[in-house]
């Protein structure tokens, strides 16, 4: 049976708000919101479970909603919104007419398992504009790299511009959240090579055998990576820069050191 | 002599704030407003007049304007602003107390000098983002590549988020823009490589050889390059992805392959 909303001070519209804006909200309540047809598939592809869809059938062909919901495991609650709703929810300039709550996953480092003996990984520390995760999180997918570790989380990943600006690959990526003291053990005890991203690092990230088991590590473009990881790498790595100011994009870096070891896996 | 402002109401504010917000004012002007030290000083060590300076004393040593103006080929008008009118006209956060006034450069294809014989050359054909605009930029800066083209621009170069996101490169490099069909018979006539960047070709750009006069062409994430370049090309390249979905963000692409060029070039 499909519900239906018309008015903005319905209370379940004020709750779609809410987990939008509030980390702390979605925290609470361990859920999250969704928005657009690819991204709620991905989603769904992804495992996750989906506790209630919304449609504007103005713009979403409720006919599609079968295919949705047929990934999910357990069957979401499903509401009609009308335009105006719609609109008030909905990301500016959005036209797809679908937004889901979706369930929160655990993302702790316990539950990573790498399939792969002789991963890629990708760690970045502290990140915190969304733009840059969400760029990181897409590269990482383009690469199929075995994980994207993302130490001290400033935000949660679960923030609407995250999910946004990865066009969905915070669902496709396999990601885990730990201190850098906790991934650095991590990847210790897994024999996985640290090489961290670094200015004032002397060797050119070209001259890296990235075809062992390795990780690639950034920081922020701000304050560059901690001294943790600095002394606890196997070897610190630099992209050589040419140009009158040293600075490059965090994600731009990353995917320049990620594609060089893709380069030489023979893809 | 250093005049001073105080008021909200005084025109100069006025028209800082119309050359900060629209394209035609800049335009029509010829001027356009750079904010934040780093940035002025690259816009006078790439030789561009600046006709005014605005600085707020309590955030700006008044001490330091002598070194910043020394070297510009005109003195500029010096103006102190209260720390109100700061407020107002700055962006949100900065806290550095400089803004500048500075002429437009004509950046027409004809007034750029290629040095090196052997170019490489980044073309973004009608890039809309200023974030992307400015990684792309930084990028450029960062691998010292000898020009960036702007084919079709959408915007123009001199927008503030550009140069704020660019954190200044927009200066640090040598920039021209002209038509898609321009750009192509300029590096056509100079027998420079075009390499056009395209989901849909087959050949790796792992298999170029960009030690050759190379420009490496990137399109939109939207709808990527015209027609009119993959079919101009040398050769139309991909990154080959292996993700869920076929997607990178333009600069992290671009990143990818002015690399792998450098690379090869041996930096």
């Amino acid at each position: 049976m499909i519900k239906n909303i018309s008015s903005l001070s319905n209370p379940t519209i004020k709750r779609i708000l809410q987990l939008q804006e509030k980390s702390r909200q979605r925290k609470k309540e361990g859920v999250f919101v969704v928005e657009g047809i690819r991204e709620v598939e991905l989603a769904t592809k992804g495992g996750y479970d989906v506790t209630d869809l919304f449609f504007c059938s103005e713009l979403f062909p409720s006919e599609k909603l079968e295919g949705l919901i047929s990934n999910t495991s357990e069957k979401p609650e499903i509401t009609e919104i009308s335009a105006d709703v719609y609109n008030k929810i909905a990301y500016r300039g959005s036209t797809e007419g679908l937004l889901a709550i979706i369930r929160n996953r655990d993302l702790s480092l316990k539950n990573l398992q790498l399939k792969n003996k002789n991963p890629l990984i990708l760690v970045a520390e502290a990140p915190e504009k969304p733009g840059n995760i969400g760029a990181l999180l897409r590269t990482a997918d383009a690469a199929a790299i075995d994980a994207v570790l993302i130490a001290n989380p400033k935000t949660d990943l679960f923030n609407p511009n995250i999910i946004r600006s990865s066009v969905g690959c915070v669902f496709t990526n396999d990601i885990a959240t730990g201190t850098t003291s906790e991934i650095i053990a991590f990847l210790q005890e897994k024999q996985i090579n640290i090489y961290a991203a670094a200015l004032q690092a002397s060797k050119s990230y070209t001259l890296i055998d990235f075809t062992a088991a390795s990780a690639i590590v950034v920081g922020t473009e701000a304050t560059g990576l901690s001294k943790e990881w600095l002394q606890s790498s196997t070897q610190n790595i630099v992209i050589p820069m040419q140009g009158e100011i040293d600075s490059m994009n965090v994600s731009v870096a990353a995917g320049i050191l990620i594609f060089e070891a893709k380069r030489q896996r023979g893809f």
